[in-house]
């Protein structure tokens, strides 16, 4: 099949550009000595994660249980879960997991831990934690050393489960470049006071997890990393270009749509809106607009309806008409993913693979 | 089964409040004889089409061929496709459904109408078609009188398509109150001249579909609305109670979740977030915020990451703990919808039903 003859909307991988990425990702981590362990929410496709194991990969990441459970299924088996699972049932899924593949769970509370342990022990089976630590993002992490080391040493205490060492996620390094060297010296000062509290403690610390798209390829500045959790980088997108974490051809996802509406002057409409692109706002620059129009960089996705996207053109010299196609460059990689049952491997104008995405809709 | 035993994120629907919905909407077409043409896009279930079929709706509106795909599928008979469907592929695509139901197509150009035509005369079918009209919204709609009345012309002269009348969106009227009364006075002017050019064109005008739910109530006050769309009135949102539309005890659609960290001071972590949510912005008063937490008002949703709902609580005097479950009315039901495989109909602590959200993703 050819590019030209599938219906839009249709979310197009560019296979060259993937490959490089891989590639460029997996030099980087072996020149630093870095673990490799990537997100998968990124693609949610296990043949992707089998292609990132195969490039040199150490295992992958998951946020959700659904998601460790496809890919899993599709026969990964180093599965680290970045998120904190809560609840008697969730543990329960997730002993039922580790019966079939080699599970990390990253952790911020004593009552995830004890619910582990009690399913662990249930299931009969052992399952390695991270104390996930906050280094200034906010969201998820424990804030003080001496939390951080009760919580390695409840785990020691409690049966079936194994204190690995510390996970952190370097969110707020979704900023311009002066502004993450400081945020670089930061995350250091709080990593150095946890670091010593656990060596007072006499805790060892095997895995130190970290990572991000933004921050990859600064890895080997954060101190004592040992391995790194990048989504983003298999594709990239129009919020990384503007970060000037990747350039504009290093996009490999881009989504084909066609032309549906020139009625009104200035604006050109087309078939994909939120439903396709999803609503994620630019986290870089004037954080305007939804896409990088790939024809036409003069044209600003102005807003999204839920099938409609729109295009203002008025200060662009091309010409637009019903039923021509284009291709554009989304905001976020991720959350598009989400959104559609299945996405192209292109090479060229040859579509190469159709792949489903098997994890999308995995909250759970 | 129970809500509390349903793992979370899940979507619930309060089907006592749903129905109230229904019943008021349909009591307010009735009143004013008004055709009600409910937008699916809004539930994108097959079963709830129904039952608004059952409550007197007239027949369904959907978005894409994908939609009408599932629905006509799943009996419904009547349906408009209220986006223009361009390209040989769609044409050759809605003819087929033809053969199966009355379908009706709203578009707005040239091109639109010849590929409609040529692919319901190759296979010997009619279509009923409806020409957009721009009354504000600077989205899709011919601009100009006699841009309709050519339109028109041109549908009457072509082969096995039929003009059955026009339709306008008012999307614009998602503001204020104060400035709705402006736009409903701009908007009759416009339509006012729209329906003297056919007038003098000899053309006369079967239908006239308008709606939304945000103008749902004053529909009788648009000149010449024979039948209105709404979409979002089963459900409702956090933004229609911020216009004003539509009261909290209105809102039928809650997201479920489990709080699983409250690390970080002044913040609770909960197990849902963009994929559960959307990123859709409230927009109505200040425009902050993504959802509406029913068990803590001085709660605010204050960011969404993939897999995780930031709670700021720094301004409430509840007290959090991971693992419990909190209710969340999300800012647009439309795309929480789109984003779910299925989701549950509730009556106090009862699961009535679990609905396949069978339309969701059906993007062409």
């Amino acid at each position: 099949m050819r590019v030209h003859e599938l219906e839009t909307p249709a979310v197009l991988i560019d296979l060259d550009v993937m490959e490089r990425n891989l590639a460029r990702m997996a030099e980087y981590c072996r020149r630093h000595g870095l673990a490799l362990r990537p997100h998968t929410k990124t693609h949610k496709i296990p043949e992707l994660a089998h292609r990132q194991m195969a490039s040199g990969a150490s295992g992958i990441t998951v946020a959700k249980l659904g998601e460790a459970e496809v890919m899993i299924q599709a026969g990964l088996t180093d599965v680290l879960i970045a998120y904190p699972i809560v609840g008697r049932e969730k543990a329960a899924r997730l002993a039922a997991l580790a019966e079939r593949a080699s599970l990390t769970v990253a952790l911020d509370s004593e009552e995830a831990v004890r619910d582990i342990s009690r399913s662990a022990q249930e299931r009969g089976v052992r399952l390695g934690l991270l104390v996930e630590l906050d280094i200034g993002f906010r969201r998820c992490g424990v804030q003080r050393p001496d939390e951080a080391v009760a919580l390695a040493r409840l785990i020691h205490d409690l049966p079936n489960v194994d204190f690995r060492g510390v996970m952190f996620y370097p969110g707020h390094f979704m900023a311009p470049e002066p502004e993450r060297r400081q945020l670089l010296e930061d995350a250091n000062t709080r990593l150095r006071r946890f670091y010593d509290a656990f060596e007072r403690a006499g805790l060892s610390i095997g895995v130190v997890s970290g990572g991000s798209t933004p921050t990859a390829f600064i890895s080997h500045e954060f101190l004592g990393v040992t391995e790194i959790r990048p989504g983003m980088y298999i594709f990239n997108d129009r919020t990384m270009v503007g970060l000037g974490v990747a350039r504009p051809e290093d996009c490999a996802l881009s989504i084909l749509v066609t032309v549906v509406s020139t009625s009104v002057s200035g604006r050109a409409i087309v078939d994909g809106g939120s439903k396709t692109f999803s609503t994620d706002r630019y986290r870089a620059g004037d954080g305007r607009g939804f896409g990088l129009v790939c024809e036409d960089p003069e044209a600003e996705v102005e807003a999204l309806s839920e099938e409609h996207g729109h295009l203002d053109i008025s200060r662009s010299s091309r010409r637009y008409r019903v039923g021509e196609r284009l291709r554009i460059i989304p905001n976020h990689v991720c959350t598009v993913m989400n959104l559609h049952d299945e996405v192209y491997g292109i090479r060229g104008d040859q579509v190469e693979a159709v792949w489903r995405v098997a994890a999308r809709g995995r909250v759970r």
